[in-house]
């Protein structure tokens, strides 16, 4: 663990979107001694996740509140985590008014999600502060190498799996989706703006009218776009996850080793072991 | 036209999947001078199409009656339209047995649907048939270069459909959909399995939660696969496709000149511009 000695950093700031990532994150880093400022986003995050901990709501674009709270406890360094994910980018397109006040944010809209993602990563960096990805303040959060249940994956979801990184490989430079549905080397669902729970809800209703032979099982492969920018945009998978792939119907998950976030890793591990479905941390083919 | 003068063929064998478009590629046929015989596939073309008409009903994997009719005719040249293309060929895959009588279709299968309509075409050729493009027989029913109708695509239409026709044909390879939405430069859904219309209504939907900005269009793209057989596996748009294409607030339909069907092209640019739609016959990146 490369991390630094609590104390020498100063308080880290979590700016929360959707799901348990942002509190898993808080709390492994909170493990290590370091105090943690919670931001969640409103109309992102939801608060019940926060009402028994400290915390501050903010807006895309109203930094007021949070740069005052982060100037008052000498933070300086800030994780973007969950919020800035589809489908939740979408979301913030509905605010077109608060969207207005920060002119370089609509801009970078036009260009996909990491033009977008790079334009916060700037406001914030303008700014004094450092943007640090959620995974190098709390690695344990990345898939590793391997697998990480009971289930082992056969040479059939093997071949499945390297179909999938090599459509994500050369997708990557489109700015689109994260996640493809291969079975028995067909490539039945690709994933863009739905997002990855929409995508696997569709290939359990592709098995649902017998458009998938009942004997073909298949694969959800997730993997990060080339040139990504890990610090803020890392695909995740977690208990929704999992359920929707027993759903479809499909034999595991094969997720980019080092490149992939799990919220919790041991309960995620111990759900898909009860339904019998592998989660492998895969070495994606523009991967060093 | 090159088609030869009508006496010199003999009749030609439709074998008839789902849709209007076969019944027009007959028609376009007839018009000729050239004896059509109609058999629809059970299961999969509306038995009310075929009423007024005379054919024979027949199923994928009974080639008795399809085969003692174009013997009885003197018939040479076999086309098949509308047929095999998805999700029609998920259909066959719910009558097992039937498909057992066919080892090889089966075994195709396991390698996409290029695979699967080699082995149907190899099947025909065997029995000394000759496999017929209906665009080779009905040239008419293939997308022109350039506006078809009276709406003309934006520059920014333009640049999403530069975008889309490049990410059809890196992806031409995984034998995977042969259509893509873009909208402002943004990838925002590909087909895959679930077939051309199962994807706009996905974007409609996308719209509808607000997940599109409300001045972004956006384009339908559809393109032929790089090293398709284009005797039975050309994308093809119909009234269908400009319904949805509507519902889902998009700017038009971008389709590969030369490479896309469209079954009643007059009616369809009627209907498109009557809803202010654009069509457009544009040279996809790997056509020559």
């Amino acid at each position: 663990m490369n991390a630094p000695a609590a104390g020498q950093e100063g308080p880290l700031a979590l700016i929360c979107g959707a799901g348990s990532l942002p509190l898993a994150v808080a709390d492994l880093v909170a493990a290590r001694g370091r105090q943690v400022l919670l931001f969640p986003l409103q109309g992102i995050a939801r608060p019940e996740d926060y009402a028994t901990r400290p915390h501050t709501w903010i807006r895309i674009a109203q930094t007021g509140p949070f740069e005052r709270a982060v100037r008052a406890s000498g933070c300086k360094e800030v994780v973007l985590i969950g919020a800035l994910v589809r489908p939740s980018i979408w979301q913030l397109r509905l605010n077109w008014t608060t969207l207005r006040l920060l002119p370089r944010i609509v801009a970078a809209y036009r260009g996909g999600d990491d033009h977008l993602l790079s334009g916060v990563a700037k406001l914030i960096e303008e700014r004094g502060l450092s943007l640090r990805g959620a995974h190098e303040v709390a690695p344990e959060i990345l898939v590793p190498k391997g697998t990480l249940g009971r289930v082992q994956p056969t040479e059939h979801d093997r071949a499945d799996i390297a179909l999938g990184l090599e459509y994500l490989r050369v997708t990557g430079p489109f700015d689109v989706g994260q996640a493809v549905v291969v079975a028995g080397r067909h490539v039945l669902a690709v994933e863009a703006a739905e997002g990855t729970d929409e995508m696997i809800a569709r290939v359990a209703e592709l098995r649902a009218n017998g458009r998938i032979r009942a004997a073909t099982r298949g694969v959800l492969i997730k993997a990060p776009k080339r040139g990504q920018d890990r610090r803020f945009d890392l695909p995740s998978i977690g208990p929704r996850t999992v359920e929707g792939i027993a759903r479809a119907g499909l034999a595991g998950i094969a997720a980019a080793a080092g490149g992939t976030i799990i919220a919790d890793a041991e309960q995620l591990v111990q759900s898909a072991d009860n339904v019998k479905i592998f989660i492998v941390g895969v070495t994606a083919g523009s991967e060093p």
